[in-house]
């Protein structure tokens, strides 16, 4: 290697030391790093398309993952060595097979943190949290009434699942689009702090099957969408266990929870699910998509979800065929959604995101203590668990109303604060409203550059935004 | 602006007359391109974490409209305009409005394209052309028993649906997923140029009628993933006129030749379609993913897919609120599959699209002749209409064996020849055998940058292996 690629090599090592998250102000290494990249995705592009280079370098699978660690370490992996890696390597033959192993990879880690054991279980890389749930229930459905596949819904029992008032719409629509039909989907009430309630769903479940229906899948959420709220996983799994229903958890938003052991006590139990989603692209910070469906069992996805579709899939290829797994996807074609995954997570290792998440926790917790040291804030859930913080605001005007008034002009207070809020450019919350309360504010805290320092300056945006409004 | 910006400019422009696709010897027009690009985006990163910037612009989606031209246009539109374009403006609002604009105006000249009327057209992109049919077969479902979205398939009649047997494994899938079963999706034989024939057709609708069976969904194929075959679509719409059924057309990969005046008329009935799966990740050229299920009601999609989350969805947003599309998909985070696209035929123009699928159109037919003129070779169907060329290569040992002996000793070659190909790493072509036939070659002309000269290269080497062979 010549000496100018070194000295360049030392200069960027140095330059990305320090942080790189385009917010950290280390703008020049943020920016070197990122030229670096592109020089080793150019260099590619050029190559790839030369005439006179082979189309491809092949290599067996089982070869390929000696030649290149694939594996997610614990400590960090120096990135600068990462990039090196690329440039040393191309790694492309048939259409994905690298790409296959990196998911392995990135799911044995997730197997793992599930509390599976990675020799048995199964998993997919789905487009999106909402049909990464649809192949859960649809992969339960297939192990209960393998016939459904050939002869659909018609000459099996009238089939029935559960759900809590609080999860994501994506499981009702997964039990309309499968045939099961929306209304067989039931909502189960949740507590105070947005979690299923246990005996509510055992009450259901009698009720159903009293009424003739065949209950067959449960979702517990992890991470509920609006409030953050983890469902009691251990107790709906004895229930699960009882009934013989497929126990499916929802962690689409608090997946990335099972990887700080200091949280991950909020979703004991998950490891009894017979399948999990799990969404990177949320909590991790991959860009969107990248959602893993996760079995615990193996072989199911496939016998489900196979076509036969031989000219695609055919066993005399010169390699392995076993790293093909085109035929356990509904998809076709698929996006290659695990890359930027698997590089963030190599760079990071596992200590990398137990960090992150922790520190993300306890960004939220210095929220919520700022909320309510703060006049006017009110939380609509008290001691929030997740990330998710919701609240209103309550200009000083309007806090001694009677309560039916208080509650009209409380639904106008959101949209108008966050109507400033883009006015200004400076802030953006969301906000909606629930079945029992008027709108109010959902701060999601998932940006792992955010500072103490701008949750501070978001209070104050509001109570200055709140206190202008007429 | 400065001179040093117009000198480069003046220069970038000088390079990027010529052709920049990677393959065309052109290497640093499309380094200089690419590198500029790379710094458009670089400042926007570099604006967008900017703590001293403001977060976003608000605009209305009236506004938008007007200060960004998002149609695509019949001429091609200069590429360093566009870059500069990107370079002026900063444009996000919200969470993706401008590309909903975007796939607004990119969907108008595809509706066109097929001949529906964009005012009441409809459509959304869907991860991947399966999941698209998968959207149709639905919405097929939806608008004739639009209460199985609710109460699920139990108390409705048996539905059936029709597909070519040469027609991609995903409409079964679709099938079996919604809960109609992979057995009630009846396969359809297909003539010798791979062509589905209307009479079987018509007979099978007939014969399940009388069986007791609801045919609710007919799935031509515009353009099949092995042969390349085009369906009679007028005759099929016929079919369906008269017993009523949901005319689907799959133009996965066919679709792109609709953008082509000379070759349109393969598709020609395809107006008559309810809806139409078109893959631009195909014959379009652009990267995976990028899939569009299209529909010529409105409407529909909305009803069948909306569960009504109002926390999304919220209603009393500071702006219209129907440019929301959330709510029409069974996905919730969409990736954006449309950006690329847009580019792409922004600058290209209608006239650019045409003149490519007419060129590949011109190399495939190129090839075609070339194998007839080549001994050895032998096209499985003999006047291929599109860029699938299917072919076996009988090596001289062999061609005067028994038809028996041939046909054992047929399935070998071609992985063979293919195994050959991967060693020396100069080509690659897929093979597989179909029900009646040993393994074969099918050829896909699709790159953009292929020439003559490497199609004569690849009757070369694929001689030259097999003769080669023991
Ligand atoms: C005719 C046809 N329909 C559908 C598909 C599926 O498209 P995708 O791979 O984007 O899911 C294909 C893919 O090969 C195809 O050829
Ligand atoms: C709990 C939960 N499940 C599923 C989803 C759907 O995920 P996606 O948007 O990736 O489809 C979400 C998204 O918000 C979610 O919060």
């Amino acid at each position: 290697m010549s000496s100018a690629a070194d000295s360049s090599d030392a200069m960027l090592e140095q330059l990305i030391a320090k942080e790189i998250l385009p917010q950290s102000g280390n703008w020049e290494g943020t920016e070197e790093f990122l030229n670096r990249i592109v020089q080793v995705l150019l260099k590619y592009i050029k190559d790839q398309n030369d005439r006179d280079q082979k189309i491809l370098e092949f290599h067996h699978p089982d070869k390929m993952q000696m030649l290149i660690d694939l594996s997610i370490p614990e400590k960090p992996e120096n990135l600068l060595k990462l990039v090196k890696g690329f440039e040393a390597g191309r790694f492309t033959y048939e259409i994905a097979p690298v790409f296959i192993l990196m998911e392995k990879s990135v799911m044995t880690r997730m197997w793992e943190a599930v509390g599976w054991d990675p020799e048995k279980a199964d998993g997919i890389f789905a487009p999106g949290g909402a049909i990464a749930n649809l192949y859960a229930m649809n992969a339960a459905r297939h192990q209960l009434w393998p016939r459904s596949k050939h002869l659909g819904m018609k000459d099996i029992p009238t089939l029935c699942c559960f759900t809590s008032e609080d999860s994501h719409y994506s499981i009702k629509s997964a039990s309309a689009v499968l045939g099961i039909g929306a209304d067989y989907c039931f909502n189960i009430p949740t507590d105070k702090n947005g979690k299923m309630i246990p005996e509510a769903l055992e009450a259901k479940i009698i009720e159903c099957k009293k009424e003739g229906l065949t209950p067959f899948f449960v979702c517990c959420t992890a991470g509920s969408t609006v409030y953050g709220a983890f469902d009691p996983l251990e107790n709906v799994a004895n229930i699960c266990e009882r009934h013989k229903l497929w126990f499916h958890v929802d962690a689409a938003w608090g997946g990335g929870m099972l990887l700080s052991p200091e949280h991950r006590y909020k979703l004991a139990g998950v490891e009894r699910a017979n399948s999990v989603t799990w969404n990177p692209h949320k909590l991790m910070g991959a860009l969107l998509q990248c959602s893993a469906c996760l079995f615990r069992q193996d072989g199911l996805l496939f016998q489900c979800n196979q076509m036969s579709a031989d000219y695609l899939f055919q066993q005399d290829k010169p390699y392995d065929v076993s790293f093909d797994t085109g035929d356990k996807a509904i998809q076709c074609g698929r996006h290659n959604d695990v890359f930027k995954l698997w590089l963030m997570w190599k760079s990071k290792g596992m200590e990398g995101y137990r960090q992150q998440i922790n520190k993300l926790m306890d960004l939220a917790n210095y929220f919520t203590r700022r909320i309510k040291e703060t006049q006017g804030f009110e939380l609509i859930i008290e001691n929030p668990e997740f990330l998710n913080i919701c609240f209103w605001y309550v200009p000083s005007k309007i806090r001694n109303l009677e309560p039916a008034e208080m509650r009209a002009r409380l639904e106008k207070i959101a949209p108008k604060i966050k109507a400033g809020m883009m006015q200004r450019g400076t802030t953006m919350v969301g906000y909606q409203p629930d079945k029992q309360r008027p709108n109010f504010f959902r701060m999601i805290i998932s940006n792992q550059a955010i500072t103490r320092e701008d949750l501070d300056f978001l209070i104050k945006e509001i109570v200055d935004i709140g206190e202008s409004l007429e």
